[in-house]
């Protein structure tokens, strides 16, 4: 159960997943490396995460979609994604200055199992970790990358972890949160890397807390990747990512000017290949099927969002900033009729 | 005040228009044509609601933006706002098979008074009536479009009126609704045509509202017609009409795969016109006006929206379908903490 | 043949079809209304042409995607195909203040074969013929787009014709255009509307010509109708009518600012329908079928043009203006070395 | 002087800058870092050409805006140029594996100069030159993109440098080309990474060549990066970028299906700077200035991608592969009649 579900809460109307995170999605594993040292102004509070799909995303590429809310990120790998619909790296966050530094070690990566590749196009996404971290130290190194990847399990540890370990959202300490839905015969998975939003800002369940406790009122993004075991065309799982930002929408999110909110969705519903003609077996648009999945997409960012703020813990860092969690008497508010 | 603000009710963090219509943006205008006649299969419950901007758009086109958050929809006119950036007519709302008609409406609208014009771009959305309405029997004619257009008034009657008088949105009675907030100097408006959602789907201040009461549950669209007075370029009113889908999130909207759920966003501050060079001012993108335009973009669309549910009434219609209003004994139990 | 094969002259590397026609597309059919009346200021040179896609397109759509050049246009439906992929009426070009008659003639057309529709999408795209033509006088009724559709054929008359009455292009006349190619077991077929280009815009066959005889040199359009049999989704099909925009750019086609310059192209291999599941073959985006597709669409397009400039014959409109054709002399010159 | 004049050629209508180079838009800089070393199976071809705009970029970015022709690539810091549409570092370009070192380049050398920085965006572009390099060594380091940075000058050198070294084009080896124009009072400069194409899908000055020699037949990518010193709006750029399009379309790039073809074109004519308005003169977009100003990035996008061709030397290298340049007795007859 994520930490959303652990605090007795829940929102929504479709089912959840058993462990109510991305790995519900079967084949789906996370992991994370945490870097967390230092104070005062030599504080680092990163680290990155690895989303790892089934199978050899290489040897055989998973379809993928992706929607931009608002582009104001460094995220690499999504032309490709958009243009040709497949994924074939896993997936990591990390912070801005980082970004590069872990692309470079999915080719590594890639490269170790395939020596033959000549074309890569790994998929790294990112927010800002500076109120909390020395960011421009560069702390991240591509060794930190790969053993996110290597301790990938299908267990997620949500909260102040890999790249959430710096994470700050409406004001409240962030991190990283997940969920799950049933939407008929498939599942819906969401990992959410929330970094956005003033205080004033957020909408938990829908109600506006008022917070006495404050905490930067800066630009920030947001990353939410969701998966999914449904057969979805890349087309389809684009539109799937835009209802992903319905989800978070629903929390109160700003989309700032200065935002970074990117969704990307992949299904581990591989299609057959062929050389001159494929078979495609897919959930069409307009069914109750994919109704489903549109409102799965919805609600698992919404509650991933969510989890994330109660998974995280207080945490201080750069200049001696000390970023709360969400009072948990607001919660008790909130948790009454929900 | 909006039917919203009447019940007492409120949303969001920013101070309301005068009139919390979107006529509060000055010098815009809404009008509706009202078609209500006849009864089982011979019911007609549709109209046009017409918004116009101020002054002579043919003549000085005002900076437009939009988002289609999801396209099934017959919206003509966009095409040019995207590539172009202008508005040049004013706006129609209107059933789905009435759109054509009313852009015929648009072109001897402007012809009038342009005799020499050679190339019209209309604008006209629409959303669906013909659950309550016998729209294939194609009711709106081009003079109750220039009658809606003629009606136009600074005050917005909310409600089943023009193109609201059929709209059905999370299986209760819709219609046309309105709001404004003041984003610093400026004022953003919104004019909503919420068509779209099934009952379960509603969140009402956040709130899931179990119902009792039970409508359609068909795929629907909604329609968003955002105004302000902030000198804008017409790509940040683009972004502006994606942050109003952030405040249709909120309602619960689910933007179903056969909903055509289209936000324009004009600006009534015209630019300088020159031949070779023009010189513009314009809110920077990263400023804090910006933010509280979005802020504001957000807010207004969600309490239209809302408010267009406030304002309808019980409406019985083709094959004697009724319609009910939200329930008011649960409207209560959201007034308490909203 | 077309006009340009019949003037003993060839482009690119894939084999033509039978007639070097959009019909070469099995199924598809092309009609046209001319419409041509007055003189001097009293000039009417206008009128509609039909794309008819196999079969009911509103019992069973077909798949289609567009890419819009350059979106100052009036074209109604493309939305829908954007968003849903499906094309569900026939297509029709005409000018650029009768789209909205046309759109009202496809919906009377669908209602009279599915007299239980309650949406329809109609598909109308224009260039502006207002040079030649009293545009504003509105002479398109519509009759003239049902007649249209009615006198549909596999044979493709060229020239001054349907939409193609009014048209000039590169400062030449211009009309309707088509041809066709052979990639591999497919068929890929363009009709082509040219509005656009000055006279030394003109690139025939990579060659700029130096024109004595001048034109007008306003900004103007161009619609490119692509149809083929290949298996491709929607997606697909938008690929494929950006090739198109290649084989425009190599006429000379300069998307000036004033432009609407818009592709649409549609495949007349249906997919197996299904309510929660379906199956669907194509072509996978990088074979070698999908190469020659694209070189085919660039090909079609770029032929279809031209073809449109020699088939088209010199015309006297409104205020005297009189229009010539590409001088023959001028193409000799071509014809040697091509 | 380019290559392309130099061999005593000339296409389109505008009048050259006097480098013919993209240097010719003031203050703009170019520098490469080649690296050619093995033979066989360890051959390196490839390299860095650094594209300095004028200025501090970090400190006063330039507006900047881009066309993806199709997206098969893994160019990095777009998202931010079309959603904030500025450019704040210089534009790399390298091989497919060596974006991400590069992108950590210019991270160390934004830090450098803004120790500060807490967010950079930086903008690297790629095509893949796996057929004569063994690209899979990753032979590019930080240092020579820093390299290519500090060599920059106003002086190109076209050819087999830089990224340039191990390009294919048509079958033919390609390298960096670059062209410009004067459109009126403003210049429009063109730098060309051409990388795709098979032998016969050239268009020579609109001359399909028929060549007997033979180079790889495997889809490629190409990379267009435009610059003026018009004073445009980034969505304004974003156009531009379009027409370049339509140059490269014009020497028969067929933008296969595993292609990245991007174009990405920039200002040199940085607005005021404002903290909640900003005053902004630009070029209107229907005027004969941006007519010319499209004209031009057609023309200098053509003219480019064919000069990098002139300047290339045939190259050995994987495998023993051996790239032809194009081969003169073909020039001859074009030469003729150009």
């Amino acid at each position: 159960m994520n930490t959303f579900r652990e605090a007795g809460l829940s929102l929504g109307r479709l089912p959840v997943g058993k462990k109510c995170a991305i790995t519900d999605v079967s084949g789906v594993q996370v992991g994370h490396r945490t870097i967390v040292r230092g104070e005062g102004e030599e504080s680092i509070r990163t680290g990155v995460t690895a989303i790892l799909p089934p199978g050899d995303p290489f040897a055989e590429p998973l379809p993928a979609g992706l929607f931009v809310l608002h582009g104001h990120g460094k995220a690499v790998g999504l032309w490709q994604i958009l243009h040709l619909g497949t994924l074939e790296t896993p997936i990591l966050l990390t912070n801005t200055l980082a970004v590069f530094r872990c692309a470079e070690a999915l080719i590594t990566w890639t490269l170790r199992q395939h020596p033959e590749a000549r074309s890569i196009n790994p998929v790294v996404l990112e927010c800002n970790d500076g109120f909390l971290s020395r960011i421009e130290s560069r702390p991240v190194t591509e060794e930190d990358a790969l053993a996110a990847i290597g301790s990938a399990s299908e267990e997620v540890v949500e909260g102040c972890v890999g790249a959430g370990a710096g994470m700050v959202a409406f004001g409240l300490k962030s991190g990283i949160g997940t969920a799950s839905r049933l939407a008929g015969p498939y599942t819906v998975g969401a990992l959410a890397l929330p970094n956005m939003g003033r205080q004033d800002d957020l909408r938990f369940l829908g109600r506006q807390l008022d917070q006495t406790s404050s905490g930067p009122g800066q630009d920030g993004s947001v990353i939410i990747v969701l998966a999914t075991n449904a057969p979805l065309l890349p087309e389809q799982l684009s539109r799937l990512a835009r209802r992903g930002a319905l989800g978070l929408a629903r929390t109160g999110a700003p989309s700032d000017p200065g935002s970074g909110d990117f969704l990307v969705a992949f299904s581990t519903c591989r299609g057959p290949c062929g050389a001159e003609r494929v078979r495609v077996e897919f959930v069409p648009d307009r069914s109750e099927g994919m109704r489903q999945l549109y409102r799965a997409a919805a609600e698992v960012t919404e509650e991933a969002v969510l989890s994330a703020l109660l998974a995280a813990e207080t945490t201080e860092g750069r200049k001696g900033r000390v970023v709360p969690v969400l009072p948990r008497y607001l919660l008790n508010t909130v948790t009454g009729d929900a």
